[in-house]
């Protein structure tokens, strides 16, 4: 009795173990080292409340001068996704996907100049780091994405002008809002391994 | 003695788990919504071993057409740290830091035009997103030191070239290798709240 007692408890220790680690997220690092390009998707829907968490995520970035200039336009609408997005090469991966979260930078916001007068009047002045901002957003969106087990890929926008303005037309953005990225998330319908890009001929210790 | 059996398995069981969950590694949505700017640091050294982490994880990032035109110069002698680095405001992170981390873009590479002959010479080109994808490597630099529980922070450097001159000298960088940012990384002297950056008024849903 007392070694069925124990095995039972052994049991119940073990399935309470595996539920743990089955409920538990994944690791920074391991959804770092292999998150990788999703372009195919099934067509399922992503929520509100993950698009939410996704774009929080983007929002936790560091920004210069805690300028924060990222401003997100996400389109869920079939219909909008494939007339906006979906008329370049490999269309389908922006038609199948659940949303497209184009990340835009605000290139541009009023102040002073630095050494200015106090009471000098306001003038827009460029946001020099807007683009790195931006990225770093971007960056945590991919990893946000992958760490819910969904799937994303960044496509090129800024500065590539003939694929940035007609999406900036399309979504009516102000002239000072620049579409740095764009990019389809949604359920995967590939599972690629991800690529090993280390190369530690990349790294200079002390010096070039 | 039943009863006795069955609290010891649940004891060891209990223990088991607690072990498990001190174990594990922080998670990738943890990891992102609290990384905050870390600029006090003890003095204590980062291994090598940890750079490497964290610089696997920085060329785990995407880059545009696989581009990869990230190059990394990683200072750790405590004197070359203060002489490259010390000379601006708030020098104190770059000193107490374990590791400075700078992370460059090759900003040219050789190849031909788009639509070029293919036995047409090869001639520089500019790597149009390269301060994309390496802002992309650089925010997974910070999360991966965030989850190793070490600290860090992004400081600007392109393309503010009062910054990157200095910085490109000191450290013999050929002419197409620019700083993008240099990223102070150490054992945490400070413990600063997250900033909470969440604003639902910078998402526009469907259309601006």
């Amino acid at each position: 009795m007392k070694k069925k007692a124990l095995l039972t408890a052994l049991v119940a220790a073990a399935l309470l173990c595996g539920c743990k680690a089955q409920d538990s997220a994944p690791s920074a690092l391991d959804v770092i080292m292999t998150r990788t390009s999703i372009r195919s998707f099934t067509g399922e829907a992503v929520s509100k409340a993950q698009l939410e968490t996704i774009l929080k995520a983007g929002m936790a970035a560091p920004t210069a001068m805690n300028g924060q200039p990222w401003r997100f336009v996400v389109v869920t609408d079939k219909d909008k996704m494939a007339s906006v997005f979906g008329a370049g090469p490999r269309s389908e991966m922006f038609t199948t996907a659940g949303a497209v979260i184009v990340v835009c930078g605000q290139t541009t916001s009023m102040g002073r100049p630095f050494g200015a007068q106090p009471d000098a009047p306001e003038q827009e002045m460029p946001n020099m780091f807007w683009y790195e901002d931006c990225s770093a957003a971007a960056e945590n969106i991919l990893l946000a994405v992958k760490a819910l087990g969904l799937g994303a890929v960044w496509t090129a926008g800024y500065p590539a002008e003939e694929r940035i303005a007609p999406i900036a037309a399309a979504l009516g953005l102000p002239a000072n809002i620049k579409p740095l990225c764009i990019i389809p998330v949604g359920v995967p319908a590939e599972d690629p391994a991800p690529k090993d890009k280390w190369k530690p001929e990349y790294i200079h210790w002390e010096q070039w």
